[in-house]
């Protein structure tokens, strides 16, 4: 799976590219099904709301076989060995949850601002990807992305540890209103394996859900080798040390291991 | 303004109804300048949330010009006036602020709910209407209605006094969980200057709004006469205690007023 053109000129100029129906459904159920194991498991790895609802499973790539295929799955790694033209490592995966009626609010924020400040990451050249686990409909706490904002480097920000119960490095509401002045907002919608792929600066942020649907998405951050952190402060399943290229599995491999593990009807 | 033998098939079947671009631009922009300034008083009749942004402006029509030309606009009485088959009063007027960055969530609800069990409100024979004063997007925290929910009569209902700070009687996650799966969501959006009416019955609920784009409403009540409140238990300008018929004012009044005040460029 290569870009076309378009699709890299895109990135450039918005910061963001949506891919829908990268996996297909028999891939995303099987994903699905074990993430909600996961998330409720009682481990470091796995951070709750404060109403004790499931918010974000940590660096299950590492101990779930599903989970593993995805984080090295060619669909997601050779796009952006493309556009970086280098080997990638995988800094941070997460499976973040937006429960149903509690799903918390995200505060706008750069993803890249965490990682220089948090990681000593010396650039921006790590890549968002976004795998939809359910449907992401406008009404259940979507992403939210201001697209160009990428071009403005790394904003001010300040480290937000009351919102919600994940520290944030957020950004001021001017500085907000005036990028989203500048280039609007948009909201990727689509079913469930559909990839969202975004700049390390683009500013995004999303509100609560308190509908009836869950909007789990697995949270990639591919990394280019060159690029690995250099001052990490973070535990090891937050911010990875392993900087070792990815070898990219089968393109069939994640069909063949729904296959090979058939869920309950 | 009449509604045809579809609309009032939709309303009857699906509880809601969208007329947009109700009013012009130019009533409008008259109205949010007032209610921008309605939203900063001190005074009992303005509520805020808790971080201090606006959040609801009781009874703007009982002290300011423009507002009470819209309590009064045929383009609302008259749609109602028609399906209940009888004269209106003003049971409710609210400003909802939706602020921008801080808008607070309303937690899923019933309208008549409340009016039944604080008031003292026979039937479910008032109409809950919601006139844009800011463009509603998807994503600064619209209304999202269950359809077909008002079907279902009075739901039991939990007095939630913690959410937020606007006390109100909201249903059980199973309850909502079970009116969605029936009736899917809409989530009406367009223009300033659409308006919305809803059946008193019907389930809804909004997310809170993080963009830099506010969601100013006017939300009215307007109840059937014979159908006023019995016990009242909440303020007067919560509540209205006047059952007299309103009086439509002439369809241009507004546009007249918008005219006599111009606003600052």
């Amino acid at each position: 799976m290569t870009l076309s053109q378009q699709e890299i000129a895109q990135f450039d100029e918005e910061g963001w590219l949506f891919l829908p129906h990268c996996f297909a459904e028999e891939e995303v159920a099987i994903l699905r099904s074990e993430a909600e194991a996961i998330l409720k498991l009682e481990r470091p790895q796995v951070w709750r709301e404060r109403s004790g609802a499931p918010r974000t499973a940590f660096a299950a790539h590492t101990y779930n076989e599903a989970f593993g295929l995805l984080g090295s799955h060619p669909r997601l790694i050779a796009p952006v060995e493309q556009l970086f033209g280098e080997h990638l490592y995988m800094h941070q995966f997460k499976i973040n949850a937006k429960a149903k009626f509690d799903g918390d609010v995200w505060q706008w924020h750069q993803d890249y601002g965490t990682w220089a400040r948090d990681d000593g990451m010396p650039e921006p050249k790590a890549m968002n990807i976004s795998v939809f686990l359910d449907e992401v409909f406008t009404f259940n706490g979507p992403l939210m992305l201001v697209p160009k904002s990428h071009k403005h480097g790394v904003l001010a920000a300040g480290h937000d540890k009351e919102t919600t119960s994940y520290p944030l490095w957020t950004l001021d509401h001017q500085t907000v209103e005036r990028l989203v002045a500048e280039g609007g907002l948009v909201v990727p919608t689509g079913k469930a394996g559909g990839v969202l792929m975004f700049h390390g600066n683009l500013v995004h942020g999303s509100a609560g859900n308190i509908t009836p649907y869950p909007r789990k998405i697995v949270y990639l951050t591919l990394n280019a080798c060159s690029n690995h952190i250099r001052r990490p402060t973070r535990p090891e399943w937050i911010a990875h040390r392993d900087f070792t290229p990815i070898t990219p599995c089968a393109d069939d491999a994640l069909i063949g291991y729904a296959r090979s593990h058939p869920l309950a009807a």
